[in-house]
């Protein structure tokens, strides 16, 4: 059982825009920073810029940074909106084709697993996973 | 975020062979009540052996029971045998390679919620799914 690393990286931006409060970050520096494909940082940006967890600046000097404070980024509502499904077994979708899906019990037992799973990210915020520059191998705060 | 196919074949096997307990399952009449290939049921199978869930009896008129009573087998260790990992982000895996590992709080977060998820099948074991004949299409028991 994994995450999907889209879901992975798209924590790891968030922390480091966190971290940048209140400044602009950029795609070239993050893609830099986690040794992750430019491209591919690219589409998790924008998944979160439309989940509206991000805010994107246009122009020159542009880039992108939080919408919101980190304490009101919870990291259930981060994952919802970058897994692209939570269908943990076949009966979950609703393509599923298992013969037992009527009248078994998995589904039940599987979304009731899904849902404390879901209930502890819920439980924390954006704010609970805040660093300081050095974590990121980066210069002191002056 | 999904379980593995194979463990969700798992569990469908062990709902079959807990429905039919006291006789014998070939991989032969399971594979074509799923649909599924026989040799990706034979490596589900061979796993389910290997930890005990299943047992072989070899010969002619041989196949495969249940090795402990269904109250026995409790979902929670099915899972953990038939998952190959549970590294739901990169810092989950003893070579992940994220630079903020040693001071991120994320590991304890996910770690947490992949216990309380794994609880709810410690809750639950396979005689919660049992069913009848007649949910796998089969004629009712005599």
């Amino acid at each position: 059982m994994r995450l999907t690393q889209f879901s992975d990286f798209a924590l790891r931006i968030l922390m480091y825009a966190a971290m940048r409060e209140g400044r602009l970050i950029t795609i070239e520096e993050t893609a830099a920073l986690y040794d992750i494909s430019r491209a591919h940082l690219m589409k998790v940006t924008n998944q979160l810029t439309r989940h509206g967890f991000l805010r994107s600046v246009r122009g020159r000097s542009g880039g992108l940074m939080l919408a919101r404070a980190p304490a009101q980024i919870g990291l259930g509502d981060v994952i919802r909106a970058t897994e692209p499904d939570f269908a943990m077994v076949e009966c979950s979708s609703p393509d599923g084709r298992c013969l037992l899906t009527p009248r078994c019990r998995l589904k039940g037992i599987v979304g009731e697993a899904l849902a404390a799973f879901l209930a502890v990210f819920d439980r924390h915020s954006l704010a609970d996973l805040i660093l300081r520059p050095e974590d990121f191998g980066l210069a002191p705060a002056a």
